[in-house]
């Protein structure tokens, strides 16, 4: 194959062009699309259509597609029949750029400004996820340019309602499964250990989200004249949730920790190798000492161990000053963050069992499952994500590391479950990116080191 | 003593004018003396005025006296200096009548009504608390018409903020202290056993209320980036809160029960006289189990054994469907009623030490404490319950039983504390009269024998 003397012309060309990539960059952040506010629903059709174009000036079969909500870009490519099929997954919108009065410029006027590390680009979506579209995108334009065709196959999704919740992402998936074949779904969304150091994000936690509701009398009662002979469905369901760990950390659920495989001597390794320092992580939200189980590693404790978080609770009399009340009712939003081997129905099942088993009696209980999805391990040893830390080695003259990531991601698990697609987790963020906040920003680094590492990547799987 | 004399005519004065009574008692009905609501406050002082009015053409130095809200009625009479000086204390606004769609007839237009046990009053206020203080009322009234003077030197007062929580009374009977001084305050707002069993309620719990704060991060967190490794507010306050009780429904504060003294023989006997119906009481609010301590009887529980009730809860996300957040805070509020023996301060202290105690590392904990009172139990060999027990016996044919109240009447607390007074609770309520809901009612037997009980105490009280 001609991958390694391709890759040279490619990224020569990348080097010869990057002023002209900024300007691209930069056009699609002045577009204010905005996906959470109406006001800039007109914003995001453009946002669409620019890409649309874009992808349509490299070559590409693009068009707009409708949805429910804001349109989707579908865009596909031919490549030789050898080489993998990749689905590129991204979107256009962003989130809402207030308080507009943290920002130290404009957030829709992007600024190349000196930084600590080299230059820097501010504007929202800088990173998320404009900023890492145009990774693959220009990686892409360049293997076009330099050698007159892509070295693989390549369809294109870039939605634009992922800052909501992606409400009509798995719809769409479903509805044009056809148009959507691929061998592998490669996301450009995650980030790097630091920035010196590439990563692959092999490992997601799924989760289990629940809803207890806990019913007693049929309605408030004055706690004078009942306390101490009717159920108070606050006191019963603190006595419930307050057995969701033991003193370990371990979570109480009858079979919780069923087949789950411990992580590998081999990435255990690595990741004790990251140093990371859990104290500063602690430190930078005011806490001091981490929970979790007890004798895990801390990276372990959030990347390969499950949880139970309850993440809301209500009942009774919240205002000022004080109500002598028993309730009628108290209801607890419960969460279980779930890893690979983990079964979601049955942690669902088990949770049921154990919120009925230590329910008093005259209790009516209902747990409600808003959501079920496994943790997600990307198997280290297939070919796409070798093909990702050989390019990423090439780049940076040294490994990439293999994170995990304590969230979910939907649309992987979406791309796994609709489609039957592993997703290559390549992402160039760091984690002062200040994503999602004012002042958001994309080191010229990691943009730079990304475009070339998407060219490495397609090198590797030219076919 | 004239006594036995005088109330064979007192009662007979009594009789020959229930028609007349019954109107004053309808034309204090008429005026919709609302104290929450201010639309209503022209009707709160015309309804001060007619009690002022009343209470002077019986011959009482009476008077309005502002307060920083609705205005009190104070009254007082002479009387022989042999007999005891009596406080009496009433309420003359009543609860908002709403939802009127759920009376059968104008809440503000009384109407007498045959019911299932003889006739019966309807009416916002027709018991609580017009209706009873029209009992001592029509009483003081009779005495001095068919005597000419009272059998004790009586003293009135009568507020207009009982039913929003009488926040200006405290201070008003500080500021007229010299005004108050009595030997017991009488007080008619408590019910009867059933309608033919007289009642003196001679035990009320007195109650610690607090607020439970603990906060953990400074800001919310993402329970994916998070989980495992941050403290969760939400998951500590349940563990914590969870303790109050153990299996048994005993309080697990230290020291809690101390102090205590068990109920006498005597009432005890009384109290499982009284064939209490628990399941009756629960199933009437939907319930059929009734929780507190185990081992101890049904009555005992709510009048004589104090409770640990979380009052409200809160923390985290409450909306609709899921947010993947660990709170930053969380809190409660929890309250703890007290029977006599039990040192208010040295419980609220108590339960600081086992917040304290079982707080994790990280969390910032506070504890307010809103309210301490103790609980409080009326002599029953004193003077005046005696008196109230030979007049309940002689109108009834059958001895008043000694009830308790599973609440407090702050009122009484401020008698003893602001004035050192204990109080006389006898009162003709019904457990069914629909007291802060439509269709209130007050039995005409319970009006009818409760002015004649009134005028039999003054008659056993006679100097």
């Amino acid at each position: 194959m001609m991958a390694g003397m391709d890759i040279s012309a490619v990224l020569d060309h990348v080097e010869a062009n990057l002023d002209a990539a900024r300007e691209r960059w930069f056009s699609l952040l002045r577009i204010p699309s905005i996906s959470a506010q109406p006001a800039h629903a007109g914003d995001c059709h453009t946002a669409a259509e620019w890409l649309r174009d874009q992808l349509a000036g490299i070559g590409f079969e693009a068009s707009i597609r409708s949805t429910a909500g804001l349109p989707v870009v579908l865009a596909t490519h031919q490549g030789p029949a050898s080489a993998p099929h990749l689905l590129f997954y991204g979107h256009y919108d962003v989130q809402p750029a207030e308080p507009l009065a943290l920002w130290d410029r404009p957030p829709f006027e992007p600024a190349l400004v000196d930084g600590p590390r080299g230059p820097r680009v501010y504007a929202r979506g800088a990173v998320d996820d404009k900023g890492q579209v145009m990774l693959w995108l220009e990686a892409l334009r360049a293997w076009k340019a330099a050698t007159g065709s892509l070295p693989v196959r390549a369809t294109v999704l870039i939605e634009g309602e992922e800052e909501i919740g992606s409400p009509n992402l798995e719809a769409f998936i479903a509805a044009h499964r056809g148009e959507l074949g691929a061998d592998v779904a490669v996301i450009s969304d995650t980030g790097m250990w630091d920035i010196d150091t590439p990563a692959l994000t092999t490992r997601l936690r799924g989760m289990v989200y629940t809803q207890v509701t806990l019913r007693a009398a049929e309605r408030d009662l004055h706690s004078g004249i009942f306390g101490g002979a009717a159920l108070n469905p606050i006191n019963a369901l603190t006595q419930i949730l307050g057995q969701l760990q033991d003193a370990e950390g371990r979570v109480q659920l009858d079979g919780f920790y069923d087949g789950i495989a411990e992580i590998s001597p081999g990435l255990r390794a690595e990741w004790e190798g990251l140093g990371f320092d859990e104290g500063a992580f602690l430190g930078g939200i005011g806490l001091a000492h981490p929970v979790g189980e007890r004798g895990r590693a801390p990276l372990e404790r959030v990347w390969a161990r499950p949880t139970a978080d309850i993440n809301g609770i209500w009942g009774g009399y919240q205002g000022p000053g004080s109500k002598t009340v028993i309730a009628a009712e108290a209801g607890a939003k419960v969460s279980f963050r779930l890893v690979p081997g983990q079964d979601p129905a049955r942690i669902a099942e088990s949770f049921r069992r154990f919120v009925a088993a230590r329910a008093p009696a005259d209790a009516k209980v209902t747990v409600e499952v808003f959501s079920a999805s496994p943790g997600i391990e990307i198997e280290a040893g297939g070919r796409v994500v070798m093909a990702a830390q050989a390019a990423l080695a090439a780049e940076y003259g040294r490994p990439a590391v293999l994170i995990g990531s304590g969230g979910s991601i939907p649309v992987v698990e979406s791309m796994r479950r609709v489609l039957g697609l592993d997703s290559l987790l390549m992402g160039f963020g760091l984690d002062d990116d200040q994503v999602h906040s004012p002042n958001e920003k994309f080191e010229w680094a990691c943009f730079h080191h990304g475009i070339r590492s998407h060219v490495r990547l397609l090198g590797e799987l030219a076919g």
